[in-house]
């Protein structure tokens, strides 16, 4: 089958939700292709997502919609959706303002383990300040 | 904070499994940035990858541990492993072997969304026969 042909499936269709009504999304930089977080979504905020093109997910924490940015400004503008082959797992690809971590990392991924398989060092930057940006929130 | 600044913390300490015992991993391609598969790692598969660096899983459908590549011989040798803000998720950056999904392309994702925010489209290359690899078992 060639690249980009098109297929007679749409994707509210095939996506699976678990049994809490949530599918895992990773979301990626668009230009870099750096993975910033991965995060939950339930059928009303993936409808966001895809109506909005801002990337809106489930907050398990405070069980409500989460619009990426809503607190922050931090918003991820929605270049490409995808899924996978088990149809439970979306991958959002964004334009990512500020920086995506609520510790003020570009990446929540900015840990990285060290070569003794266990200490972990420092591997992304601080691109803004998480207290100035959050207050005392702990809203993302 | 520095970049690649080391901190006095042991990816064992942290990771967080969920009620099941589980965590996220997301698995990219280590040259290309290419998001390869979601999959999920119980400690003892966290653990197999870290000594061995090769990804292993825990297969949720199979309860079982799950060395990707054992029967395709696609196997993913991991180049960099991080940890996400909350410790609950894992990201893996590795040198894939023949393709990541089980349907025969490089990564699962390859079915994107189209412009109309419902309609799919192939987005990936098929890179070897599934059938031909797996045969009629569902290993991946």
């Amino acid at each position: 089958m060639k690249e980009s042909e098109g297929i007679d499936v749409k994707l509210m269709d095939i996506v699976r939700f678990d049994k809490n009504g949530l599918i895992p999304a990773i979301t990626q930089d668009y230009e870099t292709g750096k993975v910033l977080m991965l995060a939950y979504m339930n059928k009303e905020s993936l409808e966001v997502t895809l109506k909005e093109r801002k990337a809106c997910y489930w907050s398990r924490s405070r069980q409500e919609l989460w619009l990426k940015g809503a607190t922050s400004g931090n918003f991820q503008e929605v270049m490409q959706i995808s899924i996978d082959c088990d149809a439970d797992a979306i991958l959002l690809k964004v334009k990512q303002k500020g920086g995506a971590c609520h510790v003020g990392y570009y990446s929540c991924f900015y840990r990285q383990v060290e070569n003794d398989n266990s200490s972990l060092s420092i591997c992304d930057k601080l691109v803004f300040d998480a207290e100035e940006v959050y207050g005392k929130s702990n809203k993302k």
